[in-house]
């Protein structure tokens, strides 16, 4: 199986959230680890599906036939515009859709309400030798949670620690789980919901809403840096990836994938069927 | 919007099941409607990817704004190796995921045989704005129901006419539903599970019960002839579509969609916000 030969420095390492990040001192227009442009992004995009695909067949593969348990979680969290919906089009898209386990999570229901904010995560995690996408995710519960006071500074407390035990014990049962954080600049955004509300193709993506949480970068962005430093951890690391260029953001979360899936050091599973017997039996039918 | 153009013949007529349809009269390596190669139809595919792909996104964005109730719902049968894998993977693979809903059927789990066969079926109907798939389905419960006699024929009888009403209901409440066979030949099976023993990379996608049902081949032929007598309605239709040449059976899976859609007169939706209003409010944040 081929690997990855664009990268100049391993971009796992160099957007991995560490003790001392400052969201406020990453620049959201640099490419880290890649010396190309556009262009050439796209094409190491491109050669990077195929890689992603045949490490993801056999994780798929090795659930269905030996019982490995493991699986991946990767968490999308971003400011509205930064290219989640990229990321799952242009990334996943590429990867069989037989091994995506998708969950996008919106406001919250009145029943949702009615439980702990971890209850319908919960639900969504994924199973056995899948590929599961958060798209948004509990970490709303300690963002715009905060942000909008929905909860009290108290309960936001308690659902650090809550999430760091709820992710470490997913680690535990197999899962291995990327956070990623897709970061724009705020000119940046504008710039996307002004080309939203210029092309009637794109009005139905424009929610007068999205203003409103414009208006409040700087306590969104207070709120993101307190997640990095009370949900950075081994298990469940965070990744602050700049997304002002998007053909940059998708490469460096496709590789994230590669690198997840190339630690597991998977293989394709032994047959727990006598290979002759059954093509004996198979010619006879 | 772009339409297709490679078709000498309109497949959704050519394949559509009829009064007098006998399956076994019927050539699972023919390419109706279609006078190329191989080569030729995975051009096809590829230039049909982006047709299916706009027209699915006006189909979520009208979900998304306007209201638009309407979703497909694509059931796949078929025999072991028939290719629904392939249909689901180089079909919807080429649209967005997040406007997919994939749910496979496998053997019903103790607390599903404790409900009413469509219990299951009907907990995974897609959403507004969704392309549905479901690889097997509740024709499961009336094909190998009925060939392994797990429930008595008078109840096989009761869920012909259950079916029916089901999709009748979903029918009138904004689903398009397309129910495809893929129709493979005893010959071509066997070739393909042969590969499957052959290869180790392939090993985990042989079961030896694909054997057992290979056994009851004829039995599973009557049992789809009576399905397509029972259960191929204006409102649902079955569609036998030749499949020993995969890319043939994806290529007519791929217009069977794009013309449901088409059918659909879809368009972007417009905005239920103020633009100019949002435009200046934008501008000033």
């Amino acid at each position: 199986m081929s690997r990855e030969t664009y990268w100049t420095d391993d971009p796992a390492e160099l957007l991995r959230v560490r003790e001392g990040f400052e969201l406020s001192a990453t620049d959201s227009h640099a490419h880290p680890g890649f010396d190309g442009d556009k262009h050439a992004g796209q094409a190491a995009l491109a050669e990077g599906a195929g890689i992603l695909a045949d490490l993801q067949e056999q994780l798929f593969a090795m659930s269905r036939m030996g019982g490995d348990e493991r699986r991946i979680l990767l968490v999308l969290q971003a400011m509205d515009t930064a290219g989640k919906g990229g990321i799952v089009k242009h990334v996943m898209g590429s990867v069989d859709p037989q091994g995506v386990a998708l969950a996008a999570f919106k406001k919250p229901t009145p029943e949702e309400l009615e439980h702990d904010f971890l209850w319908r995560i919960r639900k969504q995690v994924p199973g056995a030798g899948m590929i599961g996408v958060f798209d948004r995710s509990h970490y709303e519960d300690v963002l715009i949670g905060r942000v909008r006071a929905l909860a009290s500074p108290e309960e936001i407390e308690r659902r650090y620690g809550a999430i760091n035990e709820f992710e470490a014990e997913l680690a535990a049962t197999g899962t291995t789980i990327i956070k990623v954080m897709l970061h724009i600049s705020r000119d940046e955004q504008k710039a996307r919901l002004t080309e939203r509300l210029v092309r009637p193709d794109k009005h139905w993506k424009f929610n007068p809403g999205d203003v409103d949480e414009r208006l409040l970068w700087n306590d969104y962005a207070a709120a993101y840096q307190a997640v990095f430093e009370r949900t950075a951890t081994t298990d469940a690391p965070w990744f602050v990836v700049p997304a002002d260029r998007k053909w940059y953001a998708r490469l460096a979360v496709q590789h994230l994938l590669i690198d997840a899936l190339e630690a597991m050091r998977l293989d394709w599973p032994q047959a727990d069927y006598d290979v002759a017997e059954q093509q004996a039996r198979l010619a006879a039918s």
